[in-house]
């Protein structure tokens, strides 16, 4: 099982792929980033491209998607608001699973506990992933941590199934 | 020239197409439909495909779309920030040249007054159409709205290159 999990921002979107085996195995991580100065237009057709792309190439099986935290700021929300359509919408025209998590969700999932902070989840990343240093830029980490979260958690729900 | 005006909402999303030539004229309008309690992906995908089915069917030139007013609720600027960049990403992607405008833009254009009320702008559209009645669903007047507010604005636009 292949699941690319999604980080979507407005300038920088994170990336990150992971097998789900014996151990789970990172494939490929990055960000996709749009300039700032760009038309509107323009930055959401890259998006969708580049996402496009990265599912043509490496064929994953489910798609989990961060939620955004809106914050409290109505311009920041309509952004990201975007930047998720965008990223949902991708995974549902190749009609592949979208699953949405919330950062808490995925703190959880990824340390065991709700409220870690940044570098924390990083750490863990790492280490479940067993690479020598921490995936740079921080988006793409945060994307792997999504990734992970689902694998957790979709673990988590079989053994819950097959205990009931 | 044929215009595509879009106003994008979450559970309907109203379209109008106008031809601009010695008098404006409608060739249709409509409004895509989203039961609530779709599945997110489901409801972005629905609109991208109809949108998509729409453009295919009546070949617009350019796109309007009016630029939501998010109100004050970060839940419904998540939102409609959903439904715009699908309806933004359609045009893209089918290289469209892409006209956003506020909703005061739209009554300025279409009036000749920024605050004007839901009706009049409605009334104007109906007779700056030649129509018999005003079109229905609302949403669909309202989308025929943007696309007016476009026609005008380009008009506007050539008039003054050609003083300058």
């Amino acid at each position: 099982m292949r699941i690319l999990g999604i980080d979507p921002g407005t300038v920088n979107l994170g990336y990150g792929i992971v097998d789900d085996g014996e151990k789970m195995q990172m494939v490929n991580c990055g960000v996709l980033s749009f300039p700032r100065n760009a038309r509107l237009e323009e930055r959401l057709r890259s998006a969708y491209q580049g996402l496009s792309q990265i599912i043509a190439k490496h064929h994953p099986d489910e798609v989990a998607i961060e939620e955004p935290f809106a914050g409290r700021n109505i311009r920041s929300a309509l952004a990201i608001g975007r930047a998720q359509a965008i990223a949902i919408l991708v995974a549902a025209n190749q009609r592949l699973p979208v699953y949405r998590y919330s950062p808490t969700q995925v703190k959880q999932q990824v340390t065991s506990y709700g409220r870690s902070d940044k570098e924390q989840v990083q750490e863990m990343v790492r280490m479940l992933l067993g690479l020598d240093e921490s995936p740079q830029p921080s988006d793409a980490s945060d994307a792997l941590a999504v990734a992970i979260c689902h694998i957790q958690q979709s673990r988590l729900n079989k053994w819950l199934a097959n205990e009931g």
